[in-house]
Parts: C-alpha cells; sequence; structure tokens
C-alpha cells in the first residue's frame, strides 16, 4: 500500500525535527563551550542547517502533501492537530523569499555586533542605524507573513513564539495588570518594609559547592543526570533535546541565590521539555506548545515552588548544610524573605515578579507600535524613559539601563517579549488549580517531596505537548481560559498577606 | 555570466565541508560532554546530518558537474586538485548503494554494542556472529568500491583513509620494518637492561596540575586556546574543526606522563589542522591529506620532539614545577629514560614506538586476508596469538589482550590500521629533513623554541593541504618518497645510542 500524504508528511517532518536538533545541540554547544576564534566557523554551520531545512519545508512536495494530507479523513486528534502545525510551520518557513531571509540574517548579524559594542559604552547612536535596518526588514516580514497567515501584522510575528496569541487578547489582560500592579506594588513595599530586613549569608560561595547544591536540588525536583547536565553559561538557558537537556547557570560568588534560582527556573524549562509525548517526539505536535507554556513551566518551578515558604522550609539545611553555614541568616524564615525582595529597578531580568510585568508590558507596547508603524526605533529612548518613569517611578540614567538592555530587538526577535508576561499568569493559574486538585502539594514541598506536583504537571501539562491550544490547555487543567485572576491573587497572598 | 561547472562545484563541496563540519562538533560532544541517556537522540542526528550530505554528494547533477568540469581548461593546481579530490569523494560515496549503507550502519551499530560487552569479558563467541555479519558487507562494500575505483578491494578501503595509498607500496616497506625491528628490539631491550632503571616520579598527581601543565605546553608548542580547547575523555583524539579544535586526554592520578603525552600527541593532529590553507577552507584539497599524514603530525610531535633529550631538558623544570618536585626523580636525564621505556607488550595503545609498528602489520596482514577471503573471522584468535608470539615473542593471555582490544574492526573500519605507522616512519623521515633544513631545531627545542621547527612544518606539510599525494609531499619536502630508512635511523639512534 502507498503511503498517505500525511505518512509522508511525519517523514518529512521528523527529519526537520531532527536536524532542529542538532542545531540546538549546535547553539548551546556555542554558547558554553566554544572559544570565541569558533564564532565563525560555527556561524556558518549553523546557517548551513539552516539552509536545509529551509529547502526541506519549502520543496514543492510539501504543499502538494499538506493538501493532499489535508483532504484525507480518518487522522486522530493527535494526527489532525499535528497537520495543524505543520501547515502553520509552513506558512512561516515560505512566507518570507530567500532574498528577505538572507537579508535578515545579514542585517540581524551586523546589529547583534554593533549592540554588543553599544550596550557597555551606553552607545545607542553606533547601533541605531544597525537597528532600523533590522526593523525595515521585520516590518516586512511581519506584513509577509500576515498575508500568508491571515493574521496582522504584529499577531504574524508574536504566533511564531506563541502559537495562537492574539494581541487583542493580551490587551485586555495586559490592561487589568497595569490596573492593580502599581498599588499592589505599594502596598508591598510598605509591607516590606515595616518588617523585619532580611540578612544575607555571608559568602563568598565556593562555586562547586554552589554547583553540588544546585544538581542536589535539579534531582530533588526530578532532573535525571542521565538525560542532561548542568553548566555553567553567561546567560542562562535550557538547551538540548528532551533525551540529554543542557540546564546552564551563572554563579555569582558572593550571591548563592542568584545562580540557584537560575537553576531551578531552567530546571522548570528542562522537567517540561522532558516530558513531552514521547510517542510524538520529533513530530511538531510533539513539541513544546510555545515560548509562553515554556515559561510557565520554569517560572512556576521558579515562582511558585521555590520562592515559597514550604520550600524554603525543605531547602534552608540543605542550603546551610551546603556552605557550613549556621546561625539565622541560614534559617528559612530569613532565606524566605530574601527571596522575596521587591524593588523597582532598571533591569528586566533582575526583576522580582511583581515589577516584572511593567517591563515587559512597555517592551510590548514600543514592540507594536514599531512594527504598525506608528513609532520608529529613533523614537526609542524617549518613549522608553518616559514609560520606566510612568510604570515603576524611576529615571533611566541611560540607555545601557533603558533600550539597549535586551538583546531581542537587535536580533530581530520582535513579539517575544508578551511570552515572559503570559507565562507568569499561565504558572500562577496553573499552579493554584494544581493545588485545588491534589490538597497537600504545599506540605509535600515542605517535605521536599515534589512528586504529586510534577505528576499533575506531567498529565496536565507536559504530555499534553501541542495537541491543544494554550486557552483549550488552560482551560482542560484549570477550568478556564488565561486570566490575571490567579496571578493577582498569587501577588497579593504573598506580598501583602 | 554563467557559472562554471568548477564554481558550482566549489559551492556544493563547501556546503558539504560545513555539514561535515557540524558532524564534528557533534561528534565530540557525544565524547566528552553527552549524558548516556542522549545515545539515541544524538545517533539520529548524525545518521541525518550523513543522509543529507548522502544526498546532496549523489544527486545527478553532481555526476553532470564533475563530467563538465572535467572537460573544462584554465584550472591552477589547487583547482584540478580540488576536483581530482572531489571525483574521488563522490566515488566512495556514490559506489555503495542505499540498501548496502543501511544494512551496514545498522550491523556496525549491533556489532559495536555486542563488542563493548564482549570485549571486558574476553567473550568473541558472543561478538563473532556479529563481526562475521560486519566482514561479509564490508567483503561487499570493497568489491563495490574497487569497481568503481578500479582499485583492487583492500586498495579500495585504504583509500578512504590514506588517499593514494596501495598494499603494493606498504608490503615492501613493512617487510623491511619486520627484518630490523627484531633485531633492534633486542638491541634496545639489552641496552636499556645495561643503563640505570628510571624512578618514576612520587604522585597522585592532581588532575588541575595536571591541565595546567597541558595547557602550558600546549601553549608553547603553539596552540592558540581562542580556537581551541582541552578537555578529558576516555579515548582520546582532536576533534572540531581548525577555527575550533577540540584537544582531549585521559588524566591518570598516579602517572603523568600517560595523560600529558596524550595531550602532546593530540596536539600535533590539532596543529595540522589548524596550519591548513585558510583560503581552501570548506573544499576537498583544503582539507587534511589522510590519516596516515595526520598521524605524521601528531607523531612527531609526540615521538620525535617531546619524547627527546632537549624537549626533556625544557620540560622537566615546568614539569617539577607544576607538581612541586624535587630530586632526581624530577630531572631531565630521568624524565627522559621514563618516556623511552621499551617493553613488549600485548596492547596496541600502550606500546611502546619499536614495538608499535608489530601490532599494526599483524592486523595489517590479518584484514588484508580476511578482506581477500584468505581468512575468515572464526580463524581470527589462532591467527592473532600466533602473530603475537612471532612477531613479539609473548603469548596472549586471552581475546581481551589479543583481537578484542580494538575497536576498528567490530565498527567497519578496515583498511585504517596502516596509517598508524605510515605516520611514524613519515614523521621521522619528516623531522629528520626539517632538522637538515633548519640546522638548530634541537638547541631550539631545548629552550622552548619550537618556532623553526613549526614553520617549517606548516611551510612543507600543513599549509599543503591535500594539493599533492603524499609521495609527493614527502618527495617535495624531504628530498624522496616514503621508506623506513629515517624511522630505522631514528630508532637506532634513540634506543641504542
Amino acid at each position: 500500500m502507498a503511503e498517505t500524504p500525511y505518512a509522508r508528511l511525519e517523514k518529512l517532518f521528523r527529519r526537520l525535527g531532527t536536524l532542529e536538533d542538532a542545531e540546538g545541540v549546535l547553539k548551546w554547544d556555542q554558547a558554553v563551550m566554544m572559544p570565541r576564534g569558533g564564532a565563525g566557523a560555527r556561524g556558518a554551520q549553523v546557517a548551513e542547517l539552516r539552509a536545509v531545512r529551509h529547502g526541506m519545508i519549502s520543496a514543492p512536495e510539501t504543499s502538494d502533501l499538506l493538501d493532499a494530507a489535508d483532504e484525507g479523513d480518518g487522522l486522530d486528534p493527535w494526527q489532525t492537530a499535528n497537520l495543524h502545525h505543520m501547515r502553520r510551520r509552513w506558512c512561516h518557513a515560505t512566507a518570507l523569499d530567500e532574498t528577505l531571509l538572507r537579508a535578515m540574517a545579514k542585517a540581524e548579524s551586523a546589529c547583534e555586533t554593533a549592540w554588543r559594542t553599544a550596550r557597555p559604552e551606553a552607545d545607542l547612536a553606533a547601533v541605531l542605524p544597525f537597528l532600523q535596518a533590522v526593523l525595515a526588514l521585520v516590518r516586512e516580514a511581519a506584513a509577509a507573513k500576515a498575508g500568508k497567515l491571515g493574521l496582522d501584522p504584529y499577531d504574524a510575528l508574536l504566533d511564531r513564539y506563541e502559537p495562537g496569541a492574539r494581541a487583542e487578547e493580551i490587551e485586555p489582560v495586559f490592561d487589568e495588570l497595569e490596573d492593580f500592579l502599581p498599588g499592589l506594588l505599594a502596598d508591598a513595599l510598605a509591607a516590606q518594609d515595616a518588617g523585619p530586613a532580611p540578612r544575607a549569608p555571608p559568602g563568598p560561595f565556593a562555586l562547586g559547592q554552589q554547583r553540588a547544591l544546585g544538581m542536589r536540588l535539579m534531582e530533588a525536583l526530578g532532573f535525571d543526570f542521565d538525560h542532561g547536565r548542568l553548566d555553567e553559561t553567561l546567560h542562562p538557558f535550557c538547551g538540548g533535546v528532551p533525551e540529554d537537556l543542557r540546564v546552564t547557570t551563572r554563579y555569582d560568588e558572593d550571591d548563592f541565590a542568584s545562580g540557584l534560582m537560575g537553576v531551578l527556573h531552567e530546571t522548570g524549562h528542562a522537567l517540561y521539555d522532558r516530558g513531552l509525548p514521547s510517542a510524538w517526539r520529533g513530530q511538531p505536535v510533539g513539541d513544546a506548545l510555545g515560548m509562553a507554556v515554556h515559561e510557565s513551566q520554569s517560572l512556576l518551578i521558579e515562582m511558585q515552588v521555590c520562592r515559597s515558604r514550604p520550600f524554603m522550609e525543605y531547602a534552608a539545611p540543605l542550603i546551610a548544610e551546603a556552605f557550613s553555614g549556621s546561625g539565622p541568616e541560614w534559617e528559612a524564615e530569613n532565606l524566605h524573605r530574601l527571596a522575596l525582595r521587591v524593588r523597582p529597578g532598571f533591569i528586566r531580568v533582575d526583576a522580582d515578579e511583581v515589577t516584572y510585568p511593567a517591563h515587559v508590558i512597555l517592551r510590548y507596547r514600543l514592540e507594536k507600535a514599531m512594527i504598525e508603524g506608528g513609532m520608529e526605533a529613533a523614537d526609542l529612548p524617549g518613549a522608553w524613559n518616559q514609560g520606566m518613569e510612568h510604570a515603576l517611578g524611576i529615571t533611566t540614567p541611560s540607555d545601557r539601563e533603558g533600550c539597549l538592555q535586551d538583546i531581542h530587538w537587535y536580533v530581530g526577535a520582535w513579539g517575544y517579549f508578551p511570552t515572559y508576561t503570559l507565562g507568569a499568569m499561565m504558572a500562577a493559574q496553573l499552579f493554584q488549580a494544581a493545588e485545588r486538585a491534589e490538597g497537600a502539594i504545599g506540605n509535600g514541598i515542605a517535605r521536599g517531596d515534589f512528586a504529586p506536583l510534577l505528576a499533575w504537571l506531567a498529565c496536565n501539562v507536559h504530555a499534553k505537548g501541542s495537541l491543544l491550544t494554550s486557552d483549550q490547555l488552560l482551560t482542560a487543567a484549570t477550568g478556564r481560559p488565561l486570566d490575571a485572576g490567579a496571578f493577582e491573587a498569587h501577588l497579593k497572598s504573598r506580598y501583602l498577606g
């Protein structure tokens, strides 16, 4: 019997997925192991892998198979979802012609290089022409994708990172956050000032001890070192593939908590990837749903679990033991207070969970205006600094702490920022539902027993892969689509309780 | 103007070379970093990269371009050599059909798995059926390649590892070695017994100190850590790409010399790759000439340079400093004696340079007989043990120390073994010529000045890439094609002098 069009598509996408896996390993090596002189050769390798994948997915045969498979009967829900994601990927891949793709790769590479010098020197003028070139091409790409996907230009960019996410659904949620967060922040700061100030345990903290502690807690959370590693890098991330997950962090000799929370955050990403449905490994429907859901899993582990009081009851003795510490600084109550310090600041990646959404919402509004044409890159510093003043009441000292801080726009990642805050809200909503469903999750955490929570996540999130949309997944798991309610309740309970 | 067929071939082979580079990084990671649970996914990635490359090189267009380019005029010598190697690679790649390639990959993978268990248990019977299956397929492949390349079956296998090498040229050289080595070994052992016994410096030797010493000597030899790394692995090798060379070694806490000599050996490989002609980077003519020449560069650094008395004069104080050692064990004379101990043994990779050729010649004769059909895999233990008795006068205690010790045959690498000893002879002949040309090379080495030697190698070997055949390269560099003369003179001078 001849293979069905759908079966042939599965073969093609398995090959594409395998090549993408290879690229993932190369990118991990680039960030963690590669000497700087290897950059040019590595760039060529990654570009070649992408060219091969682009050639395979944009071959005329793929389009024919997608059309033929659409007409086929008898696909089960996983296969139907898989076909949907195949078509979506094909649309994203073929919306841009070769000339535009090459122009973007070149402009983004040049802009990244300029940005790496401009940021430490707070010299926006030096990178602005490169950013303007990137923005012009991203606008062109957004228009091309919008046509192909039948979406607004900004949504067409957003859809690449979080399939199905739309600005018209994000707007009201972000509005809601902007309504209650300023008041909540003021109250949280007042409550914080009214209580005793936490005391930082005295360092320095040897890197080997920090690493051993991180590995111990990773294992407690179910990370399997037969299927992964922990290494150091400048910008922590979780890379690799589900069978071989590469968690990375950055250690600070004077502050063990920053590296440890990085480890735990990335472990949340790793647990998601590890729990993806193995029967669909290599197929689009077997992949993670999107960056917002991915971030929900890292933030659920870091924010909901590991900065909670029950977790600190469990972890404080292990932390003290790891660094041979003793005294009140090492007790759960103090470590918990330290983990929950709130302070408005300029840098997104250093922000606490109360002020983080303000950073994201500002970037979202600015990038949307720039994509839609209502704002130009040259207007960025003024609009940025005004936005920070308005949202957090702080005056940005220079573009280094302002619109130069994040790499995203300079390398063409437009439409990514919203996923951070969507993920934070999803994390709160999912954790609330898990607690309701499992009852004693908090008690388990205080004893270092994460099994009930992990089983709930595995079943309700990880094993779903990309079978459902984000809203369907949240509705199935929590009873309703995403809203800001659980996030607000979480922040109030934690910071005003 | 339309691109010439030759120019289009250069584009194709640049893409193939880039994909091969990517595979090199994946293989390094697999050996050095990958957790064991990642093996399946990594295997799929490497197989997919090979399938992509095979599809590209065996496309009908490649054959047409090669034919058209052959008729073109105006290629310079580098381009002509490049075209020759393109055709050679195309022949090797297309000689075997898809069915045979898949059968070989499957049989080799199964055989390797069986071998990994059978070797420690000295259980040849358990792996023999797998080895027989591999041999049957390798014979089939040799016949297919022989037809396509117009060579004898064994030469067709050899040609993959050392282009242009032929058994009829190897035979007389190996005969010559077999003539003088037994007598030389007896004399060397007698001379060794007549002198004072060397004393091993007392360990243990901390791994961090061993590593720091290795890096210091690598740098002295011109290794650039902006373009490479030093890591640990079970079976040392040099991987990566010319811009990013990954040297690996294995440390023994009780014997710093084994890990250090491993580092220096692999550094010789790395210096060759780093010195390949950058103008031809990514093209077949810009690649290393073959495994024998590659091995000549590692053995030149390890055997000719780093086990020499001048090198020990330079290195002994650094070694003593690295381990805070003092006393007669740490002096150059003692360390030099230690580095030159001769002792017949069972294990090839532990053999000294006097006995090493016997290990290789035995394997060469056995594998050639098996490929030609005059011997079967089941005859292996008997023939092996008889050969060792004859060559070195030692009785192999079990197949673990016998025909199970090397992975090569079990993973389908037939025709590889001769390159080790061809490399040792080339190393001696090249070093002799370098000393004649540069005069004070030995004096420089004693002062840690390797620049004259490295400049001579860069110019006469590294920068030639694959422009010349091995014989042409040796003739240009040393005045004559390969013979055993310089190797014999080297051994006599070092071990009987």
